[in-house]
C-alpha cells in the first residue's frame, strides 16, 4: 500500500467505521444463528497469493465480518459489562498505530512514558482517589495496564514479594501463603492465583452476605485461623462493583483489618470505579485510603476503547521488586540516574503500545462533562428499570442495583430465566447474559441487564423489558434445566 | 465529538500519519537532549475543563509529542530491534478500535476467534511450521498474544500444570521445578518463571558456546546433576535468534533430550522466526518438530505493528489446564458443545481486542512477496555492512550475523564503544543499543547494529556506518567507564 492509497483507504475506513456506528442499531446485536465454523467458512483457507485491493478488505468487513459480530457498541447490548468507545479514543488509538513507537523503558519513547504518567495523575484528580496514589507522590503511583487481569496479577505479585522480603524473586516458595475473596469477586483473582504460584486451595472464599458483599467478620475470622495453623495470610482482593452483580465489599473495614494484620489490600473496582468522575457516586471509592492497590477501567464504562485499565498502587517498590529484570540491551542512563520511569517494571509483558493516547483525547475532545452525563442517564435507567420490574410480580430482583446492573430473575425458577435469556437473545433485538446469584434466600439463575454503551437511551431500555415481558406472555417453556445444572 | 466531526478528524489524522512516515526522515531518530519531565512539564498539570477542538490535539502531537518520541519508524532506528509497521497494519488496528468488540470467547464476537483462528493456520502455512501445531491438529493451535513475554509465561504455565498433573492449580507447590536456559535468552524467561512461583535460583543458566548458542551436552549433563538431586527437571527454553546477539540454540539436540526426559521444550523465536516467511531461512525454525510451544512476533519484523505475537503449542490441554478458569457469567452454550475456541483460556488476561484484522490486512494488501522481499533486502544489509566492519582495524564483529543485527565493537575496549554509541546517538541521525557478549574469548560490551524497520535501505545503513567511522576518526575518549560498570 502507498502513502497515497494509505490515504484514500484510511478516508474510506474512517467513512465505514463512523457509517458503521451511526447504523448500528439496525443491526440485531449478535447474531443468533450463527455457530462455530461459519465465519471461517467463508473465507480463504490459505492465504492470498497476490496482493488485493483494499475495496475487498472493506467488502469482506461488510459481508462476512461484521455480521459475525456481537455489537457491543449496539444501544441494545445489554450483556457482560459495557465495553463503549468514543470516537477521540478510536482516533487515539489510531494515531497509536500510526506512530509505532514502543514505550518499554523511558528511553525507547519518552513521551509514550510522560504523556501515561500524566493521564494517571488528571485520572486520579478526576476520580478524587488518594493523593498517595499519586507519581509524585512519596511512595505511589499508576501505570495502564492492558486489563484487570493483569492489574490483579501485578498486585498478587507486589503482595507476595512484600511479605517473602523479595525472597519469592529468588526460590519461589509460596506454599504457605494464603489469600482472601469472595465467590462474587472475578475470575481473574483465582486465575492470578494460579499463576502465581499460590494455588485454588490456598485462596480463602471469605462468605459474603444477602446483598453479596464480603463479610469482614468472617474475613478476620479466617485470617487468624489461617495464621493458627502455621499459613501467612497476604492478600486480600476486595470488589467494589462486582461483575456478577455489582456488590461493594466494606472496603474500609477490610481494609482495617488488612493494615493491622499487614495483608496486602488490592480494590478491584475495574468496572464501577468510574462512577467516581460523578460527584454523587464518589462512595464507590470509599476505603482506598486503606489500600495498597486499586484499578478501574476506562475501556468499560468512559469510552476510552479496549484495552486500558489503570493500576495504581501505594506501594511502587514491591511492584517493582516483583516485576523488574534489567538485562544488559535495556540498560541506559536515564535509567541509572533513577529519574525516569520505565513502565516495562510495571507490568507483566515487556513491549507497550501508546495507550494514553486515547485517553488523552477522550478528556481533551469529549470533556468529562460528556462522560458524567453519560454516566448518571446509565444509572437513572437502571434504577427507572427496577421500578418496572417491581411492577411485575412474575419477575423479581435478585440483588442490590446501585449503579447500571439490574439482576432479575422469573419467579418460575433458574431454568425459566435460562429459558427467557436465550429466547430474548434469539431474537437479536437485545443480548443479555446470566449469572447465578446465591445467598441465605438460596441460589437463583439471574439475567444481567446491564446498561452502559454508549449509544443506549430510554427507548432501548424500554423496548428491552418490553422484549423480556412479552416472551414470558408467550409462556416460555417453563421446565428447562439451568445451563451448567 | 460528533460523527460528522468524527469523520473530519479521522481525514485530518490519516493525513498526519501519512505525512508523518513519509517525511520521517528529517526528524533526528530520537531527541538525545530530552531529559525526564521535559515532555510533561509542556502539557497542562491538570485536566481540561471543558472540550476542546481536535486541532489542539493535532497541534500538540506535532509540537509536543512528535519531538518527545523516539522514532521507531525512521529508516535510521537501528535500535534494540525492529517494531515496524505498515499501512494496512495501521488500518487493522483503526477497523479493531472502531469496532470495539471484545474477543475473550467465541460468543462474545464469533468472527473475532475465527479470523485469529484461520489467520495462526494461514501463518503456520507462510512459515512452513510442523502441522502439528494447527487449529485442525489433533492436540495443538495457536493464538496471538500480546508479546512474546506473554507466551513465554503461557509455555512455562504449561509446561507447570503438565510437569505436576495440575495440582499447581491447587497447592501451587513448584518448589521442586527447575527449569533451563542460557545467559543470552530474552529477560522474559526470568521474569516470566519468578512472576511462576519458579524463582531465580531454580532457573539454571547452561553454558553457551563461542556462537553464544546453548551447549547441548550441558543442558544434559544439568538435568541429570538436577535429578541426582531430587528436584524436577520440566521447562527449556531455547532461543532461536536471541535479543542480545541472533545466536540459535540447537533445538534439535535440545529437543531430543527434552522429549526423552520429559521435559517442556519453548522455542523462542520472537524476533528472527519471521525470516521463515522467506524460504531459504526456514532453518531458523529447525527443530520445531520437537517443541512443545514456539512463538515468533510479526509486530517485530513483519510490518505487523505492535501487540502481535503468535503463539502455538503442540498440546493445548496443557495450556487450557494452566489458564481456564470459567465463572457462570461466561457459560455459553456454544462453549458446552466444545465446538468453539474460547481464547480467553489461552491467555492471561480475560479481555481481547480484535489483533487478527491488522495481520489480516497485512497478508491481503500487501501480500507475503513484500514482506519478503523487504526480509531479503535487511539480512543482504547486514553482511554488506559486515563486510564493511571487517575492513576497518579499529573495530571488530562480536558475534555470528546470519540475519538482520551485527554485533561489533571497537578493539579500544568497552569504555569506548560504550562512548561511540552515546556520541552517535547524541547526533540525532541514527540510534543504536549495546549488549554485552561474554564468551570463552572474554566479555566485551558490543554495539548492536539492527537493520529492520521497512524504511531502511542501503543509504541509510551505509549513512550509519559512516557516521560511526568518523566519530572514531575524532579520537574518542576511549577512557570511559562502560555504562553499569
Amino acid at each position: 500500500m502507498t502513502p497515497e492509497e494509505f490515504r484514500q483507504n484510511g478516508y474510506a475506513l474512517i467513512d465505514w467505521i463512523a457509517t458503521y456506528i451511526e447504523d448500528i442499531e439496525q443491526r440485531p446485536v449478535s447474531n443468533p444463528a450463527l455457530q462455530p465454523g461459519d465465519v471461517r467458512r467463508q473465507l480463504p483457507a490459505h492465504p492470498p497469493s497476490s496482493p488485493e485491493p483494499f475495496s475487498a478488505v472493506l467488502a469482506d468487513l461488510d459481508d462476512i465480518i461484521a455480521p459475525g459480530l456481537t455489537h457491543w457498541q449496539h444501544p441494545s447490548f445489554f450483556a457482560y459489562f459495557p465495553g463503549n468507545s468514543s470516537y477521540p479514543a478510536i482516533l487515539g488509538e489510531l494515531a497509536s498505530a500510526g506512530l509505532g513507537v514502543q514505550g518499554m523503558s523511558w528511553v525507547t519513547s519518552p513521551a509514550c512514558t510522560e504523556v501515561e504518567t500524566l493521564m494517571l495523575d488528571w485520572m486520579q484528580e478526576l476520580l478524587g482517589l488518594p493523593e498517595r496514589f499519586r507519581s509524585d507522590s512519596a511512595t505511589g503511583g499508576g501505570v495502564i495496564h492492558g486489563s484487570a487481569s493483569e492489574a490483579t496479577l501485578a498486585a498478587i505479585l507486589s503482595a507476595r514479594w512484600r511479605i517473602t522480603g523479595g525472597d519469592v524473586n529468588l526460590d519461589g516458595d509460596t506454599t504457605r501463603l494464603v489469600a482472601y475473596t469472595t465467590a462474587q469477586a472475578h475470575s481473574s483473582i483465582e486465575k492470578g492465583l494460579r499463576i502465581a504460584g499460590i494455588g485454588s486451595e490456598h485462596m480463602r472464599i471469605v462468605a459474603h452476605d444477602d446483598t453479596f458483599a464480603m463479610r469482614a467478620d468472617e474475613l478476620e475470622r479466617m485470617i487468624a485461623h489461617d495464621r493458627e495453623r502455621g499459613l501467612v495470610p497476604f492478600f486480600v482482593c476486595s470488589s467494589r462493583g462486582t461483575t456478577s452483580s455489582t456488590a461493594f465489599d466494606p472496603s474500609p473495614e477490610i481494609g482495617e483489618i488488612c493494615r493491622r494484620d499487614g495483608l496486602w489490600l488490592h480494590v478491584d473496582a475495574a468496572m464501577s470505579g468510574i462512577a467516581a468522575l460523578v460527584p454523587e457516586y464518589r462512595w464507590v471509592n470509599d476505603g482506598l485510603e486503606l489500600a495498597d492497590s486499586y484499578c478501574t477501567n476506562p475501556h468499560k464504562w468512559m469510552g476510552v476503547n479496549f484495552d486500558c485499565d489503570l493500576f495504581w498502587t501505594a506501594d511502587r517498590a514491591a511492584l517493582l521488586g516483583a516485576l523488574s529484570i534489567l538485562p544488559e540491551y535495556l540498560r541506559s542512563k536515564a535509567l541509572e540516574s533513577g529519574a525516569a520511569i520505565d513502565y516495562r517494571d510495571w507490568q507483566i509483558p515487556l513491549g507497550r503500545r501508546f495507550r494514553a493516547l486515547k485517553l488523552w483525547f477522550t478528556l481533551r475532545c469529549d470533556g468529562v462533562e460528556s462522560v458524567q452525563a453519560m454516566i448518571r442517564e446509565h444509572v437513572r435507567l437502571t434504577q427507572q428499570l427496577a421500578e418496572l420490574v417491581t411492577t411485575d410480580d412474575r419477575f423479581r430482583i435478585d440483588a442490590p442495583h446501585p449503579l447500571n446492573l439490574l439482576c432479575c430473575s422469573l419467579v418460575a425458577g433458574s431454568g425459566a430465566t435460562d429459558a427467557l435469556i436465550e429466547a430474548a437473545n434469539n431474537t437479536g433485538q437485545a443480548l443479555f447474559t446470566r449469572t447465578v446469584l446465591a445467598n441465605s434466600h438460596g441460589s437463583t439463575v439471574s439475567l444481567r441487564f446491564s446498561i452502559g454503551a454508549r449509544l443506549t437511551t430510554e427507548r432501548h431500555v424500554l423496548a428491552g423489558w418490553q422484549l423480556l415481558r412479552s416472551l414470558v406472555d408467550l409462556d416460555l417453556d417453563l421446565d428447562r434445566t439451568p445451563v451448567g445444572g
